[in-house]
């Protein structure tokens, strides 16, 4: 299986492809989608960014499913509708391209990548470049959609595991979703 | 030309298309885009339906141009959150069209429709039938969706005015694009 993550964000969108196979994993691929050539202000020239970002990695890399990180509100309101906004066009993005679409919280990726929920973002980048045996470490936002594509393909393998154990679909296929808060 | 509004919301998105020649106004076709379909708490099948409704109103009516109402902050930041994904979703849509896309607030909307921005919906919806002549009334989000449409043409043939009398134009342009908050 073949996973996308993304990190989204109006200034930065953070994505990473990897391949599972079980338990392993391979690094297919990693970056960010930058917003600045848009003027300042410019908001439908940003979404449009975003959007067509997001639509190029997917037609690139072909993924067969997306982890999109489930944002949160900021203690600025407008900037929680920007956010709102950037996210709202990279989930356009991967919908439209008939992606299915596992939501997690920045806890839920940290947990699966480093351990546990406090994570700083420098142990992001290291864990992510040791799980993926990467020469270098990715840049925090790409690292940040490394780890929800890490975290979506351990939900994917408990989810297999399950599967063989027991037949409560419903309450696998809940928990393969990841945790959505709305 | 032929000017497409857009009243962005997560249930239920208004859209109306008017002609605009000059003053004179004509009804082409309103609406709403309803995300009833899609399962309560799911996300991406609401911004899928979204997305692809605003796609498909663009390709049926093929606009010119776009009015979009910014939206604000809500008391509830979760809301306020989930209103901007919709609203994302909905621009995703237009600029990917290729369309320029103008942004008004309520009150601006309000003030092209009605002549003062305290307008009740219901007066929205009376004023909108009456400038378009509509043999009955549109529902509220279309009427908010037909009024943006009508305030996109009211600040164009201003604009038009203004530009035959003077050359300061980056200054039109600003004010032709409508006021952008953010």
């Amino acid at each position: 299986m073949r996973i996308l993550g993304i990190d989204p964000g109006l200034v930065s969108t953070g994505f990473g492809v990897i391949e599972a196979d079980g338990p392993r994993l391979r690094y297919i691929a990693s970056g960010t989608i930058k917003t600045r050539e848009a003027a300042i202000g410019d908001l439908p020239g940003r979404i449009k960014i975003i959007f067509e970002g997001v639509r190029e990695v997917v037609s690139t890399y072909q993924p067969n499913a997306a982890a999109l990180e489930i944002v949160f509100v900021n203690v600025n309101p407008q900037s929680t509708l920007l956010l709102g906004q950037a996210r709202g066009a990279a989930l356009a993005a991967l919908v439209s391209a008939d992606l299915a679409v596992a939501e997690y919280t920045a806890v839920q990726m940290k947990k699966a990548v480093v351990g546990h929920g406090q994570a700083r973002k420098e142990q992001i980048q290291a864990m992510v470049a040791r799980l993926l045996q990467l020469p270098g470490e990715p840049g925090k936002d790409a690292a940040d959609a490394l780890g929800l594509a890490i975290a979506h393909a351990h939900a994917g393998s408990t989810f297999a595991a399950a599967a063989a154990s027991t037949t409560l679909t419903r309450r696998q296929h809940a928990q393969y979703k990841g945790g959505r808060i709305y």
